[in-house]
This record gives structure tokens, sequence and C-alpha cells, in this order.
């Protein structure tokens, strides 16, 4: 299976390359794409003979062709992402991409009618409906990567879809899960940053203290597996071992469990719907002990409202979230907001947003611009 | 679908006849056997039509045949339990009979090629070697009943067999999982009885304190799934909703779970591989809000022990374990031993027994009916 992996050297690229590395007969890595990182994405090219790798830091191209081996094609840009995706000859497109250069490449092998392994959350949050539209027409497959998908997925391995009653989703409830409500609007950049269970980007441990991030998979899940929001639910489990779980029409309720790793689903979304073996950590529930649920309150969690409430409005509105929580987080770790205040932005651009209907990436791209230039501006004058 | 269900007046039976009523258009249930509850397989016989029924008390045939609507088959005992299931026209066995008999109606079944969904015990812990060389004879099919291998059925869907690393079995570890281990030796009757999460016969809830309950179902466990007994575990969850956990391969472990109720296992055995619609009582997590796990301890449950070094040496072991558990339950339930003996006393009937080659029944009965009369007089001479 020849795989295009993008965002090589970011923490779900180096694991992707960990599993290819693996299974040398099964997976081949046919090109790679990084940003900035370009010795570490040169030492894949030549560890797994890939024949393109992009650049996303067009400064770095010129540089990065003197140490190309031979015959290898050499992309720089965004447009060169679209182009590599276009124009290399591959089976899967495993897009950890951030940001929403992420959505035009999963769109670009949509159209080629590939298959994704998907990351990249900006594809389904800001683009869903326009790549539900084109799974609908036939195009191409997705297959998620976050672990809360695709536990989901490995749930519904064997079942019918239609006897599926509601997905829930679990959120370890992030650092401030058991905060005093009145201590939360003032909590500092460092409280955010220290995530209980999972080590992540800054950006996303943000977004997993706001419960922003969890907001995003149930809107992913909705496009996901064509579930409507009132199917969608979201439960707090502090020691992040129950993945996710499947309630089905008969009562019973199918759970993925595992410890915390990304290096399962990673290698799930690409042995999909088999199993390959994987040496990790083995999940010992007699020595976890006890796992906890409880639902989780929206007072202490707006922005996770926020989020539900932009899905079930749809056509543009999570394009508007997802611009206005990403300029609210670099503002709170730039220290010029308050937490508080990050679930403030998001809702002031909302209200201000008349939704559009999403017929391409045009729309989408033009409302993440505006509303991006509106709360820069909204901050810069508060 | 036509369905033969025996022990159809008790509870597995009259759940069994709820699913059957809910859905009239997919199944249909030919024939019915009661031991001694006459009067329900007779309204049974009535509301479903049935063709056939057995009655297990010999004694009542004559009364039954009264009442009997016209042109339904009347069949009396074991030897007319055989004939039922050997002259009946049906496609699913569910036998839900306590004891060794429902070992011979599981036998005729497979012999003829149905499928059985198997809630005997006996069947498979004291048949499963016998059972297992028919189903690879390509005879029959079974599907499992108990809420635990239920729950492992349901994890196995769309999965490879082959990628399961192991089988964990959940169990509530009965009334006595927290008192000092000094007291276990001495607890009444009325202790063991009062089970903390689910409600069934006296005989069972005893083997549920013990753990013996446990112990059968990993030797059941070991035959339904072919899974060597190195690769089965048992966890103690006094909260029963975890029904089971099966982990594969790659780390991943998928777990089914819900609350406490026979109505979806015995409807899923029926509906397999599908799912239809049950309304019965939701898992909430968040209402339960903690599960626990942990390792249960020989010393506390040394029956268990012995049901899995029952199980490993295989061959009559298992028949001996079954006989010997049943005439301690019996002796303990009269007041004639204390609790501490139950394990004792098969202790002694195993380690006094050299293991025979299971080829038939008749090997089987004749060990069982041997170890009953020898655990007997042990028990009186003491």
């Amino acid at each position: 299976m020849k795989i295009v992996l993008l965002g090589s050297t970011g923490s779900i690229g180096t694991n992707a390359c960990s599993c290819i590395r693996r299974f040398p007969d099964r997976f081949s890595l046919v090109a790679v794409a990084a940003n900035r990182n370009a010795d570490t994405a040169l030492a894949q090219v030549r560890e797994f003979g890939c024949r393109a790798v992009c650049i996303g830091a067009e400064a770095l191209a010129p540089e990065v062709r003197k140490s190309l081996p031979p015959g290898v094609r050499l992309f720089a840009g965004e447009a060169g992402l679209e182009a590599l995706v276009n124009e290399t000859d591959f089976d899967v497109l495993l897009n950890a991409l951030v940001g929403a250069v992420g959505l035009r490449a999963t769109v670009a092998a949509l159209k080629r009618n590939k298959c994704v392994a998907l990351a990249n959350k900006e594809s389904l949050v800001v683009g869903g409906e326009y790549i539900t539209s084109l799974l609908n027409r036939g195009m191409g497959q997705l297959i998620p990567i976050d672990s809360e998908h695709s536990a989901i997925q490995q749930c519904l391995a064997g079942e019918d879809v239609s006897s599926v009653e509601s997905i829930i989703l679990t959120a370890s409830g992030g650092p401030f899960r058991e905060l005093p409500l009145d201590k939360m609007a003032s909590v500092t950049p460092a409280q955010a940053l220290n995530h209980p269970t999972w080590v992540m980007g800054r950006k996303i441990t943000i977004d997993s203290a706001t419960l922003v991030n969890k907001g995003f998979e149930v809107i992913e899940a909705h496009h996901l597996f064509a579930m409507s929001y009132d199917r969608l639910r979201v439960v707090i489990h502090p020691q992040s071992i129950v993945h996710s779980l499947v309630e089905f029409h008969d009562g019973a309720v199918m759970a993925q469990l595992g410890v915390p790793d990304m290096e399962l689903p990673i290698q799930y979304a690409l042995s999909f719907p088999k199993r390959l073996e994987l040496r990790s950590k083995r999940l010992n529930l007699a020595d976890i002990g006890t796992l906890t649920f409880y639902e989780p309150d929206y007072r202490r969690f707006p922005c996770l409202k926020l989020c539900l409430d932009a899905g079930r409005t749809g056509r543009t509105a999570p394009v508007v979230l997802n611009a206005a929580n990403e300029i609210a987080v670099a503002a709170f770790l730039e220290g010029r907001i308050r937490f508080g205040q990050i679930a403030e932005t998001i809702e002031a651009a909302l209200s201000g947003h008349t939704p559009l209907a999403v017929d391409g990436l045009e729309v989408i791209e033009e409302v993440d611009k505006k509303t991006r230039k509106s709360v820069e501006k909204a901050l810069e004058n508060a």
C-alpha cells in the first residue's frame, strides 16, 4: 500500500513512520510533507526511498534541493502540497497537517478517489459539509486517526450502522475539570498547558482545556459517522482509558479501551479493517483500578456548548468557530487575553456571523480569513 | 426462525418468550420444555401455538395430556426431551435447562446440524471437549447466552479471531469480595445467597459467591472461542457493567457494557449477527460514575483456581469438578458443611480422580454418577 504522509515530522507523522517501518512488506512511504523541519523530512525520504517531498516553508526549498537524492520530486508551499497530492501515485493519504491547509489536501485526495487517513481536524470541522458531499458522490473514503474516532470505528466493526442509537465521546476534562468554577476565567497559559493524560502540541492542549477539542471531535463524528447531533454525547472520563463508546438500539454499549497512545489508532487507520500486531504497552484494568465518568458542565466548559451549537447551525458557522478559536488561543498563549475570554471571543464572532452555504473551498477560505481579521481587530480594540 | 425452548418457564425461558413475542414476524416458538411448571408451559403452548411440549416430571404427563390443545405432541422425562429435539422441525435450540440433562439436548441438536443458543452451563463445562469435536466435524453452531460470553461474542463481531490476544471475563466478586479473609470459611447460606448485582437461582448464586460460576465461564469460553487457558483472564468488577472484554494483538481492548439484564444477551443470541431493537433500561455511565477492577485473590476464591486447574487438565476433570461442586453446594445450603468446605470437597474429589478421555456422553455420565456417589459418601463420613 503506497502512503503519502503529510505532516511527516510531527508526532503523528513520526508515529506513522514507525508503523510503516514495522511492516515494510505491507506499507511503502512514497512521499512526505513537512513544514519547516527539512532535515527530518530528508532523512525520511532517504530511509523510505520516497519519490517526492514537499516543504511548506518555500524559503527552505533551494537548500533542500541540494541534498535531494536523484529522482525525488521537490514541491514547496501550499500550492506544492496540493500538487504533490495530485501528481503522486498513492493509495492512502495520511493527513496529519495542522490547520486549514490540511483541508485542501484532503479534498484533493478524495477527488482522486483515494483513501484519506485523517488526523487533520480542520478537514472535517470547517470542511465537513463539503467533504460529505464529495463522499456522497462516491469520491474516496475517510478513516479517522483521532483516538476517539478510531475507537468509534472499532466499535462499529461488524455492526449495522442503522442499529446505532448514540455515540458517546469520552473527554479527559483537561486540567481544569475540578478547579473551582470562579477560578476558571483567570487560569494561566502554564496551567492550561499542563494536560493530565495526553502530551500534545500547545494549541491542541489549550483546546483540550477549554473542551473546544472535544467540541471539534463531536463535529467530526457528526460527519464521519453520519450521526445527528442529538445522537452524539460527551462524557467526562479523566483516566482517558475508554476512548469512546457506541450505544446500539438493543441497549448494548460497545467500547474501545487502551492506554493513551497514538500508535494504535494510526496503525489501525492504515491496517483497517484488519488489525496488525503492535507490541505497545498493554492495558491492565486491575492496575488502573478505577474508571470514572460524569456529565460535562457547560458553565465550566462554555466552549463545548458553543462548538455543539455551531455544529448544529452548520454551513459556515464551524468555520467561524475554528477561526475565532485559533485567534483567541494564540492571544491567550501570548498573555493578551484571559482564559475566560476564549469563549467570549468565539461567542461574539459566531453571533456576528450569518452562516453561508458551503459549496466549495472558496467560501470556507473567505469566511475564515474575514473572521480572523475581525476577531484580531476586536481583540486589539478590547 | 423456528425456535425450540428448553427450560421455558425459568428466568431465561420467560425472557426468551418476551423476545419471541416482540418479533412475531421473525421468531416462531415451535416447542417448549419445562420440568415441573406444567401450567406455565401449557400457557406458552397456547400463546405461541407450539407443536410440541416436554414435561420433565413424567408423573405430570397424564394431567398435562388432558389440557393439551389438539395436534400438540407431548413428550416426558429425559428421554422425551431428547426425542423432542430429535423429532421436531426447528432452526434454533435455545437451551436454558439447568443441569447435566442439558448436555444431551445440546448434543442432539448439534448432531442434527442445528444452531444452539446456549444458556445451559453443563453442556460446555462437562461436555466441552466432546461438543468441540462435534463442531469441528462441521456439526451445528453454538451461540452463547451468558452475559459474559455474549459480551465476548459482541466484541468479536467484525474481528479476525486470529488477532485476539486474550479474553478477559469480568466477575462481580459476589457478596464476599471484601469480607475479611478469616471470615470466608464460615459464611452462612443466607449471606451467600445475597448477590450484589444479579438476581439468580440459589445454586448459581452460591456458585457466584465461590466464583465457581466464573471458573465455569472460563471453561466455557475456552471451548466457545477456542482460546487456550493462558489467554483467558478474570478480573473482579463489582458493578457488573462491563460484561467482558477482548484484547487484540494491536493492544486494542474491546468491551461490551450495559445494565445487568439478561434480555439483551438472550435477544442477541436469537438475532445474531444482527441487532434488533430492545427498549430496555439504558446504560448511563455518568449516573453510574465509577467502575472498579481488581485481580481475583485465589486465597479468597480457592474454587476459581480449582476450576482453572480442572479446565487445564481437561478430559473428565471438569466432570468431577461440576459433580463435586453440585453435591457440596447442596450440602452447604442444607447446613451440612461450611462454606470453606465447598472448595475442600472439590479439591479432594479432583485429587482422587484419574482423568479419562471423553469420546462420548457415556464416560461423562459415568464419571458424573461415580463422583456424586463418592462425594456424598465422603461428606457423610466427615
